[in-house]
């Protein structure tokens, strides 16, 4: 998507070789309309595919998901980090999540009560790196018995791991910026999938 | 607002007699038809305020704050509950919050860069209860010199202090659902602001 490949050259910051800083525009400061043609472009990509669900996981993948879920006229649910007061021991589906940047490897649940075996979801997230949030994202949707029509990405690491993994799953991804290289300060991009 | 209060009794579950479980339609599984209602009724009651920023908090609060944003045409920041590895130490603002539920203090934190003594704030939340959440954001608020046009609310427990507080302090709140009472299992209600 050139309008998100342009913002990530002018307003993004090159941390390293592999930190790559969106916080005016993504996910701490969100640029509204930015986000809405990001929400459209993944409707295009996916209006043939009877999407019955949003999925994401807290927080960053939230407003993107929303935005999603109302062009779709479908439920965003989002995994949560923690467990809620209102959900008992029984009640929801985990899955866990290993974090390489933090070294951790973390809980996400949803309820049972909002994927089922009927749905089919898309899942939608700010970034991919490792595409370890996908992976414990997609386990949930497997527990649940639903089925997994594709990712939508906004921003792809190409250079890391992520992107392999999942196509090895053969699970869809669609990513609107994906990311060659960061090295010496420059944004490099390969091809987004939607410019295909 | 009617719809919203329709879905609370329909779909909302009281657990004792000061829970309200909205997992359903809220902060969980989100209904994006509602929640695009809920903005719209937003926009309608600050669209004379000169508003430049909507300000929220991770994670319930994003989905409303990203739709209000969208209608307004200007930035939506959510504050933080940890600190980014992209963010130094002098680079942000930073306030408390108290959580009755838990009995903790945690810290919120919003980037420099995202805050300035132009901004006219609009606050959107998901819950208001004791009001620590609004207070904390508040804070960022006016540590950033901006100012505060008023604070927009899904759902109020009006028989807990946080309108109470935040009146004290001048502070216009706008709440959508206004729950009297959760006693004896019923939901009962006080009239909602955008119906004054």
């Amino acid at each position: 998507m050139k309008l998100l490949e342009q913002m990530v050259v002018n307003d993004g910051k090159v941390y390293s070789n592999n930190v790559l800083k969106v916080d005016s525009f993504i996910n701490h400061q969100i640029d509204p309309k930015l986000m809405l043609e990001m929400a459209k472009t993944f409707y295009e990509q996916f209006k043939n595919d009877n999407i019955t669900k949003i999925l994401t996981i807290e927080a960053s993948g939230i407003a993107p998901a929303i935005l999603v879920a109302n062009l779709f006229n479908v439920p965003m649910v989002f995994a949560k980090k923690s467990v809620p007061s209102t959900l008992t021991r029984d009640s929801f589906y985990e899955a866990q999540v290993y974090s390489y940047t933090k070294n951790v490897t973390n809980n996400i649940i949803v309820s049972k009560d909002f994927l089922n075996k009927e749905d089919k979801v898309l899942i939608i997230d700010d970034f991919l790196a490792n595409g370890q949030a996908v992976l414990g994202l997609s386990d949930l949707i497997d527990k649940a018995g639903a089925s997994l029509a594709g990712v939508g990405i906004l921003i792809e690491k190409s250079f890391q791991d992520g992107r392999k993994i999942l196509e090895e799953k053969n699970i869809r991804v669609c990513s609107l910026c994906r990311i060659a290289s960061l090295e010496d300060g420059k944004v490099k991009f390969n091809k987004a999938d939607d410019e295909l």
